[in-house]
């Protein structure tokens, strides 16, 4: 694996902070008995947002870890993961 | 708003507590660097309980709520906000 | 079951008569041995043309048979099913 | 591009023809004026096949068309274009 830079975790982190900090707002609205449609649309949200980090890991990954694979001539086993990992992605 | 049982409340806050904390087990896991095609799976199962969040406050709405508009004479809104909501959760 | 009008049904079969004939374009496609990103563009697209009939045939649904159904007090069981088939659609 | 064999296209053009003709008995369900769910579980079918077509044209893409640009040292520009067509297949 090609190792993420100080930059690249810190802005996941950053994101996945937030994420946990939405999904804290979504109990607090259970909590509060707030409407249903609105803590749906704050679940949307939270999808996502998820998948945009998901999006990010993946082209990360792609770029990186899966052309240094092809390169090194572990391309096919990389490319089987990557497609297996999109699936689930997509469902 | 049909209010939910403090049982319903229970249910949905234990479900996000969890899902709260797989966010964090994904921060870790970034912090130590772990190969990208583990965290994706992980976000993958993140998505998919709040799926299940997302379905089961759909499936009450729509039967307690939705169903009380109809029989009061404001179906006609209520339904509109309902596919609103489905629209935005199956993009 | 609240029939569909005649102008609905017009509608939907000149919807799926479009898509019948974007799915014979990507035949053609295949045929011409065309770019596979071109293909997989197209494809997403009649993707997007299916899922909105489908909202429409389950906005027409919610609001005419399910609202019928609710009024005649066969609600739980209606609002089941659409729930079912929405699932379906969000996978 | 690396060009199908006529034995990947043959099998393409076979699925192709099924969804088209799923899509030619969704506008026969149409005119029948057939229950609205029965419809929708059949639209839900032919997506699932068309999602299976694209994934095979995808994984095909990667493992043959990406894997040659990296090697060629046009990688980017192909990975790019790859993250773009999931994008779009994952909405």
């Amino acid at each position: 694996m090609v190792p993420r830079t100080s930059d690249e975790i810190d802005k996941l982190l950053k994101r996945l902070k937030r994420i946990e900090g939405q999904v804290r707002g979504v109990q607090k609205m259970i909590e509060d008995n707030r409407y249903c449609i609105d803590i749906l649309v704050q679940i949307s949200a939270i999808q996502a947002a998820l998948q945009k980090v998901g999006f990010n890991l993946l082209e990360r990954h792609a770029s990186h870890c899966v052309a240094k694979a092809i390169k090194e001539g572990s391309g096919d086993e990389s490319i089987r993961e990557l497609m297996d990992v999109i699936k689930q992605f997509s469902k």
